[in-house]
């Protein structure tokens, strides 16, 4: 089953290759969310990205200029996500395969952690990924907790869901607990009002899923999160991925396990 | 035994009253590195934290200028921590109890996590405090490992070390493991030779303390280390608490463990 839903791909020929969402692919091998600003708002970021671990766990951070991370060595950030998004003043301007065209040579560039990685671990322990199951980006939504401002930038926190049997809860808790830099435990299980969150089968990024008889939301901190505080503080310029389109790198998901 | 090793202050009484090593002070609450560079080093501070988050997860950044920390409500960190260190590009200047005269505006102070946090934790999973036991500061060494360069920041990696019971090894890392904020699993378990350090009766900070028969060496990653890139790295100003005296703060050392 899991050959079916997660087709061998390496990491590279996912990031050659792959033009739609990357949930499944290169299965074991993590995945990224990428915000790219210029230097003078670079601290901003990685301050935000500290004070709100929990959405913005960052896995590396980029010379000035540089399109070269060590998650993968022969990679280029530039053109080698499926999607990449680009935002002017807090607006979305373009949504092309490839931001060679857009990059600029002051642009300081964060990989932040993605939910995609625990999902491995996730079907291992027996727990069904409706969203790959049905052939969907996983939802996400927009939540009324306001991320900790950090310097100019300041935003609300989205998260990503999926529907758990119930009695799997606690499984799909610990597992990802036990991994800290690609979001860790859920921020909330159960209830989407307590989130703020008004209708399941409108989330403001991805595709709604359908849940099974006995299924409970279950919500996880989400690394679209940096683009909520782009639209909501408008710097000039950021070159962010589309939500669901991650970079997939060469580390395996293990290496972000602690325990 | 735990109320002989480990006295009932309060976290506020430690910030107003210690004046030596801190290790065991308000048993059960999180203490921290602290390190202070004038903004325009900021950024390299904050990359360099990200770029080593084993000696340097940063709990928390204050704004520019200020002594506060959501960590301790009504703390002020020119003052509350028992002794700190003045550098003055690269040197060693001064250690005065209070940094008050010597605090400036443009500061941003860098509050880190620390091993004294899983002590309580190891503790209750009756691995001996060796350190403790024998009224010494924990000892710290200096490492032939480099941290990952950020910006005008380098150095090497400072290790604390505790010697630990043979049979409780596999223990001491299952439990620091689960908190990696404060540095998390150990580095290494065993050799000193695998670290470069040549003897462990002569640490770099703190003091030598003595193994039990059956006891072997195992040494965590050190929030000591950006004094280590402070001298290699010499900035025009910095102030760091001194090692083993640390900032305690009202946070409770379990909100740190991740599972």
């Amino acid at each position: 089953m899991a050959s079916v839903e997660a087709p061998a791909v390496t990491p590279e020929e996912a990031r050659r290759h792959a033009t739609g969402p990357t949930a499944g692919l290169a299965d074991g091998y993590t995945q990224a969310n990428l915000i790219a600003v210029p230097r003078d708002w670079a601290y901003d970021v990685l301050l935000f990205a500290q004070r709100n671990p929990k959405p913005c766990p960052v896995l590396d951070v980029t010379d000035v200029g540089s399109p070269r991370t060590v998650l993968a060595q022969h990679a280029d950030l530039r053109r080698d996500l499926p999607r990449y998004r680009i935002w002017e003043h807090g607006e979305l301007t373009a949504e092309p395969t490839d931001a060679t065209g857009y990059w600029r040579d002051d642009l300081v560039a964060f990989l932040i952690g993605c939910s995609f990685t625990f999902e491995s671990a996730l079907r291992q322990a027996g727990v069904p990924l409706r969203h790959v199951q049905q052939g969907r980006n996983v939802p996400m939504y927009v939540t009324d907790r306001e991320c900790r401002p950090a310097g100019r930038l300041h935003g609300p926190m989205v998260v990503s869901m999926r529907y758990v049997p119930a009695h799997l809860t606690d499984t799909a808790r610990d597992i990802t607990a036990r991994m800290p830099a690609v979001h860790g435990a859920p921020v909330h299980i159960g209830s989407p009002n307590a989130l703020g969150i008004k209708d399941l089968d409108q989330p403001e990024f991805g595709d709604a899923t359908s849940p099974h008889d006995g299924d409970v939301p279950v919500f996880w901190a989400c690394g679209v999160t940096p683009q909520a505080a782009v639209m909501a503080s408008k710097p000039p310029f950021a070159i962010t991925h589309a939500p669901g389109h991650m970079f997939v790198t060469d580390v395996r998901d293990d290496d972000y396990r602690v325990f």
